[in-house]
């Protein structure tokens, strides 16, 4: 009965439905069809339950599926099973495709050559039309999905390309020579995939070619992985942001739950100490005038907010594939004036604000004085931060996360306290 | 001179170039340019640098480029302009994209219906191959990226599709109605854009036909402007968590970046003065105890990092397509064993660095309760957050930004005032 139902549901359904049961529940669902829908299943699994998945079935079995997929997946697959078993399944993988996998393996995860499928249509540049459809009759079976055909000369050098509706259009005789796009866009094998997929967004492509430091077509590279490639790269973003260890989902043990957060929050709790031993050193003020505290957490908020302000909007430009950096200089100078008019305009406000709440003249002066400055600071500091993170090549969307809040929160205290002290 | 070098490069690499002149620079370079690729150019140029571009040129030399692009762009642009202008443009089209735009036109931008190109290959399910690559010969003109041709019955319903490689390796006389793929995905004109990226991603498709309500081919998504969405998505979400209001990037106006910050600033700034007046409630002890004041940016800070934390993993589930509801209760009550168990490690060692820092027995101990009550707050305000905006159709991003900050900066500190009030 579930099987019948089963037959018309597309694999990707049947992936989401899987994340609901156990393995070994999934196991049986998976075994009621047939082996390319197992098959395509697992490749679509995200990478955790993958693992914990693949424990139930021996390598025999796993060998079965791999040689349904894509050189890619199954490489990517590959990639991820304990050595021992590596070798098992690598080994009993049929020849063209252990021989295609054998290669990919080599590379990289996050470069061209670990994004790229063996699986392409080659034609020599000097085919007709027609030996070109017969060579795509003949890697129908094994390359799934393409949208050109790529022309290299007797060297295998990438020439150019052909575009499926080209090739449609054409008549039988046509020499490829005469037809192919010359100047096509190709990634290097060890081009790094966020370059990848800036390059593929930019110039709106749905496959790119691999070449290798020869110019020599080795793989090709479709959007569909790209895509994933993007996705990741916002969640990461996104967890570095939060103050979260990378690899962990909501959906993650408690344990491994709490040890992402833990390092972050340290890092907090370190920097809330230095916030209290720096006051302990202005006691004596605070005795004198008890209201200073009052103002810590307006001071420290505003400072952070500014900052991850700041970094978020450097963070973003620099994402941006059509970035122009328009020089350190200028990029300042507007953030300086962007800053004195928040500043101006908060400052004044907390001004009469405070005024009118508590009637203290001389001290409402102090903290819009303090407020202005850290509105200052924390503009520079979280504009300069992702900056010279990305020019040490380390992700700018650190600047935006715990790291620079603890920091900000510190620069705030130690401004405020010292204009405390020379004014108060 | 400018010209010949000029002839072969990219348009998408020329648009880069362009973001470094201003609008009368850019439009000496463009005018050296085939229209074409003229055309292509302005269609790249982000939203704002094209309105200011657009601006040095009269309503017909816009025409003559929208006449050069695809049905899409050729709205999106349109709607951009002033409204006389946009009349202007669309009376002065070729009457076929007229024809189109005005339909595509009719559609809000963030749905399928507003992503969608009217630009494809239909095909009747009792034609042959032959007369599919006819009908194809015919548009190639016109649609210059296509994947596939669509099946369609004679009421025009989606029926389903043939890829282009299929079609090439059939036989000239084959029927349609014998290769076509039966059970194609569709998005229905009213889907909004990220259910059609979601839906793109799951299939790993490259274009995605659109239907209206009664199941008719109005038009196909292309994966170059899905990933636009996604881009744009995570542009749009990376501002939520950093308190900007959405459309403003580092390169606008001094002006227009202070605008986009103040709102969340001032939120912060109202948090900060009520965070002054409830400590004003307790003056009484803060001049018994001074040191009292020393330990809220810790408590603060820490209620902060957690919440944000919470909310991003929230916020990264929901983002997730195969995200499955573990269901509200088992989801509280794993953050419950995550948040004591984060909580007691943080307590017990913050409470044996103050021992040794400060020497105060009952304080460190008040401080430490009032932490650890702080990170399990703020671990289910940063959860439940999130959950209730998603619920009520608001982007759930929101939950990780300014707003949770101030909200947690409040919570932290009335949690510590009381636990300092009951055992101080
Ligand atoms: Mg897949
Ligand atoms: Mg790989
Ligand atoms: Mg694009
Ligand atoms: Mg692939
Ligand atoms: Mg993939
Ligand atoms: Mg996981
Ligand atoms: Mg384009
Ligand atoms: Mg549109
Ligand atoms: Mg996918
Ligand atoms: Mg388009
Ligand atoms: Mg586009
Ligand atoms: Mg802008
Ligand atoms: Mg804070």
């Amino acid at each position: 009965f579930i099987k019948t139902i089963l037959q018309d549901v597309k694999p990707a359904d049947i992936t989401t439905l899987l994340y609901e049961f156990n393995s070994e529940e999934s196991k049986y669902v998976m075994d009621l069809l047939p082996i390319e829908t197992q098959a395509e299943i697992i490749s679509d699994l995200d990478r955790d339950t993958r693992k914990r998945f693949l424990k139930v079935y021996p390598p025999a079995e796993i060998t079965n599926f791999l040689n349904q997929l894509a050189s890619d997946d199954t490489a990517d697959i590959l990639n991820e099973l304990p050595i021992k078993e590596r070798e098992q399944v690598l080994s009993g993988l049929e020849p063209e495709l252990k021989g295609q996998v054998t290669e990919l393996l080599r590379y990289e995860e996050h470069v061209a050559g670990g994004l790229m499928a063996k699986e392409l249509i080659k034609a020599r540049y000097h085919w007709t039309v027609v030996e070109c459809v017969n060579e795509i009759r003949k890697q129908a079976e094994s390359v799934n999905k393409f949208y050109a055909v790529y022309v290299v000369d007797e060297h295998d050098k990438l020439l150019g390309r052909v575009a499926l509706q080209d090739l449609i259009v054409s008549d039988a005789k046509t020499l490829v020579a005469d037809i192919y796009e010359h100047d096509v866009v190709s990634a290097e094998t060890y081009l790094p995939d966020t370059e990848v997929a800036d390059m593929m967004k930019k110039y709106d492509l749905e496959s790119v070619p691999v070449v290798n430091v020869q110019g020599q077509l080795v793989g090709r590279i479709t959007i569909d992985d790209v895509v994933d490639v993007i996705t990741e790269q916002a969640d990461e973003e996104r967890k570095m942001m939060a103050g979260i260890t990378e690899s962990v989902e909501e959906d993650d043990s408690v344990w491994r739950n709490t040890r992402a957060r833990l390092p972050w929050l340290l890092i907090g709790i370190f920097g809330g100490l230095m916030n209290a031993k720096f006051m302990g050193l202005f006691e004596a003020e605070l005795v004198r005038v008890t209201a200073i505290a009052f103002f810590t957490p307006l001071i420290q908020a505003t400072g952070g907010n500014v900052g991850i302000q700041s970094s978020s909007l450097i963070v973003q430009s620099l994402a941006n594939p059509d970035f122009v950096d328009e020089g350190l200089w200028k990029r300042l100078v507007k953030v300086f004036f962007v800053a004195i008019l928040n500043g101006v305009f908060l400052s004044v406000l907390v001004f009469g604000a405070n005024i009118v709440l508590f009637q203290e003249y001389r001290l409402s002066l102090v903290v819009s004085l303090a407020l202005f400055s850290v509105v200052l600071f924390a503009s520079f500091i979280g504009t300069l931060t992702p900056l010279i993170l990305n020019r040490f090549g380390f992700n700018p969307a650190l600047a935006a996360g715990p790291f620079i809040t603890t920091t900000n929160d510190l620069l705030g205290l130690t401004l405020y306290f010292f204009t405390v002290h020379i004014m108060l």
